[in-house]
């Protein structure tokens, strides 16, 4: 059995700030530094053999201090990097939605059908996630982590498990919130999803 | 935004043994017991207003546990007993496994393609799930907990994000994981899946 730990980015400043933040980027919290640290201490008995993290910067931190833990080296992935949000990002999350209610509801409810202007097309977005997992299938480690995004990792599960990308915001996943794939060969299994058990 | 916490019942004596178990009934084990204070202590700060159960003794039990800690009336529920298996009931599911492997490996990837000999109609399982959650989305409590089963809290998620009974052993839940799904008014969200922190 393989085992996907998809481990959502730690506290970035723009999430403390509330901007949306897409293709953006922006460091950790001090908060974040330290939820880094913890998922990473519950990652240490996982016989992780191989990390991933998407290039951006609140990704790439909250991965480096897993492999410090961990003892393993860090390989970057082009294709896990944040669907970019195209004009809205740089806006406050909260003012959006409060301006933009029926836009921002339609989008959270089906991005297919309703995709936001000037965003990163779905299809273009599906490609790289299914390209993605087909090789995280296909390769010889069995425990791997994977630090990404909501969207990319949203997409990772909703693509994974058969589903469409209309589900992509039907998922939730918290700053450092770990996610459980299992791959028997045939299929994919969610064993959990948004586990916070480090945080407490 | 309402709550629904979706627990799945404490460990039972078949649960124990590797039975296959569906409509048949047993009783919790001794740790199916603590699993049940455990899990009633994680909800105890959780505003719960309204726990309803599945009549089948496993589940019973776990939400009879809930409400002596929580201080709440138990509400019994026949839409959220579980899915029958039909003729396979009874059989030990690992004995299952290596000699029906087709059959079985069949029905989890897809148990609408392919159900098992005489097990419930899918078509009538998803109705009387889907009349439960509609009864949940109208009503006013909150905060509400289910104990349940397997196939049916399955059920519940995969029904609520608008997905297909398809999918529904491609999640995963042990006993008494707890799953948090959200109703803004419009839609579903999994906020987490299988959370298992009250066990540490």
């Amino acid at each position: 059995m393989k085992k996907i730990y998809l481990v959502r980015h730690a506290q970035s400043e723009f999430n403390e700030k509330g901007i949306f933040q897409g293709r953006l980027d922006s460091d950790l919290t001090p908060l974040g530094f330290v939820q880094a640290r913890m998922v990473a201490k519950f990652l240490q008995d996982k016989e992780i053999e191989r990390v991933i993290t998407s290039p951006q910067r609140r990704a790439y931190k909250t991965a480096l201090t897993i492999t410090d833990v961990l003892g393993l080296e860090l390989e970057v992935d082009e294709r896990i990097r944040e669907m970019s949000f195209g004009v809205l990002e740089g806006r406050n999350f909260w003012d959006l939605f409060s301006q933009e209610r029926e836009m921002m509801m339609g989008w959270l409810k089906d991005p297919v059908k309703n995709p936001l202007p000037t965003q990163e097309p779905m299809e273009e977005f599906e490609k790289r996630i299914l390209s993605f997992l087909e090789d995280l299938k296909t390769c010889d480690e069995k425990n791997i982590a994977v630090v990404g995004h909501g969207g990319t990792l949203h997409g990772m599960v909703c693509l994974s498990l058969g589903l469409g990308l209309e589900n992509l915001w039907s998922v939730h996943m918290d700053n450092t919130g770990v996610s459980l794939l299992e791959y028997d060969g045939n299929g994919f299994t969610l064993a959990y999803l948004n586990k916070l058990c480090h945080l407490l």
